[in-house]
């Protein structure tokens, strides 16, 4: 896996030519992957459709005039449970989260309901209450809902979608804002999620105990703010596409390089195995209750000891900084010394995991 | 189904004593279609486990304090393109709608697409565009979204959700604020909505010339708000379940009567026949485009004439007027002078209808 530095220059120069182009005619699993594919989806039909100043922005919630932050997100997991959460735990943090990494404080959450004819109550009674205790623990309320029903088979058990609305508390982030010398902070375990579901599908002949990290990060949004000041750069939740896919989206958006150290990433043993088994980085794979953060140098300290304190935050790391070079790229230092590209991800090798 | 005084009393009883108590194991079709079954599962379920004092005034759209209003829908109809509209064009005027009737202005929407793998790119290029357009009309942008794909079979082509946040400009109104004497308007034409779609499917061999009605009611509601001032009541979009739910839901939170004169209801000669034939009540089909208001009298004759000064509202009408018995019933005064209950929708004689 390790190049020379020409063959990772050479590497920088296809992956530039290869800039989003919708070329595809039907919509594929990948497009739902939250790497290249959703990427183009997103550039080359939805944005110039609803183009708008706050839109175009692209991040996890839109902030509207007055600090308002609205986002929202469909959860079509399989299985419906797995260890550590379900779809409704999932349907009200990854809602939450997303506002939590705009730096808004949730107000309230929406919760539309697309059920399959022959789901069994009891099915949708449990994630209903699941989706009210996640949203208690995460001291919001779920305000508004719909319920469409939907012909057998046209759904798997049920889909949900939640949106959420927030007051932005912690301005000045911006993914166009990071610079050389800003380090990257990761707020736990990376690939927990992921890999939870991958082993609940039973896709994998391994017995493992690993549970999904699904957890509100509002309290590391609010602890970071408050220790990073000024020096908060920009969050994000390493949900679709993980870490590695936030960070290519970020260094695009500023033109910076990324440099990742491989050996600082904090990966549990079972899940690095689990990975190295399906050929997966843990990188690429889903969390659920991941922070990305990018802070200036002078407040590195400050904020790793931050979101140290918080229950979760036990494996939080300095795990890179941004660089002038490569613009718009994200290299991985490994433990040997080499340098590999950590591009977008293409195509789908986890389908359906949030 | 005309009736005597003594068997409209004893079918009251017998309604009230069939008050909603979940007792399915299953989700049906009925679920989903807004009537009775629907609001069994409302009340039995998720109410008492998102339990909060916005949810519990279940409106339209939920009122946060600070007078912020969010609202969210989703959309699984079929065909997904039918004369008047299609998906995206629902999708955008369905949310606007709650706004709307909520007495709050449109600040911004968000859409969440479920797509099926295999979908042709061009469907949903096409139901993006409509839904952009739809959005420009009325006056609002799509701020931020969604895009999941669920595999071949797991969705008909498409479901969408939106949601949407708004500034509450009408306040006080009240769905328990029906008083004896108010007279209830309904902005145009009842049942072309779900007539288009029934036709649009094939399920009546008719050939027959109806379009939706999906449009945006925020300038009846601001119309209303300002010719009826205090005098406005409540608001509601006629959608599933159609005028006889939102009729019932108002009865009933204010344990008042409402008398619907059957003459008095504007319904397109094409439309009345499409549901003779089909054994419909076009009280109960379906509209997108339909504002039902509640007035007090004095200001019946303004309020009437602001719905008719605009587009869409020239069949506007007063379709009948509250009464202080029978308490949380909805009778029809029909035109041989008889009377008949309207209630709550049992089962769903039209599925998938938005």
């Amino acid at each position: 896996m390790t190049r020379s530095e020409a063959q990772v220059r050479e590497g920088i120069e296809r992956a530039r030519r290869a800039r989003p182009r919708l070329r595809d005619e039907h919509i594929t699993m990948a497009h739902g992957a939250g790497g290249k594919a959703s990427a183009t989806l997103v550039d080359a039909l939805f944005r110039p459709a609803f183009a708008n100043p706050v839109l175009d922005r692209l991040t996890d919630a839109a902030v509207l005039p007055g600090g308002l932050a609205l986002t929202t997100d469909a959860y079509v997991v399989k299985p419906l449970r797995f260890p550590g959460g379900s779809i409704g735990t999932l349907a009200v943090h990854g809602t939450v989260n997303d506002l939590a990494v705009s730096g808004a404080r949730p107000l309230g959450l929406s919760a539309a309901f697309v059920l399959e004819e022959g789901l069994a109550v009891e099915t949708l009674r449990a994630e209903v209450e699941a989706a009210a205790r996640a949203a208690e623990d995460a001291g919001v309320a779920i305000v508004t809902g719909d319920t469409k029903v939907v012909e057998r088979g046209k759904a798997d058990g049920m889909y949900v979608v939640t949106s959420g609305i927030g007051r932005v508390e912690l301005s000045g982030l911006d993914p166009a804002g990071l610079r050389p010398g800003d380090r990257v902070l990761c707020s736990g375990y990376v690939g927990d999620h992921g890999t939870a579901i991958m082993l609940a599908r039973g896709d994998l002949d391994l017995e493992a105990d690993v549970a999904s990290d699904t957890r509100s990060l509002w309290p590391f949004a609010s602890a970071l703010g408050a220790a990073a000041g000024d020096g908060l750069r920009v969050m994000r939740d390493a949900t679709r596409g993980g870490v590695a896919t936030v960070l290519n989206e970020l260094a695009m958006a500023s033109d910076v390089g990324v440099v990742v150290h491989e050996s600082a990433v904090p990966v549990r043993p079972v899940v690095h195995g689990a990975c190295e088994l399906l050929g997966l980085d843990p990188l690429y794979v889903a969390n659920e209750g991941v922070l990305v953060a990018v802070v200036a140098p002078e407040v590195a300290d400050a904020a790793l000891a931050a979101l140290g304190d918080l229950p979760g935050g036990e494996h939080a790391a300095v795990i890179g900084e941004v660089a002038a070079e490569p613009p718009g790229m994200v290299l991985v230092r490994t433990g040997i010394g080499g340098h590999r590209i950590l591009d977008l991800l293409i195509g789908d090798p986890l389908p359906r995991i949030c």
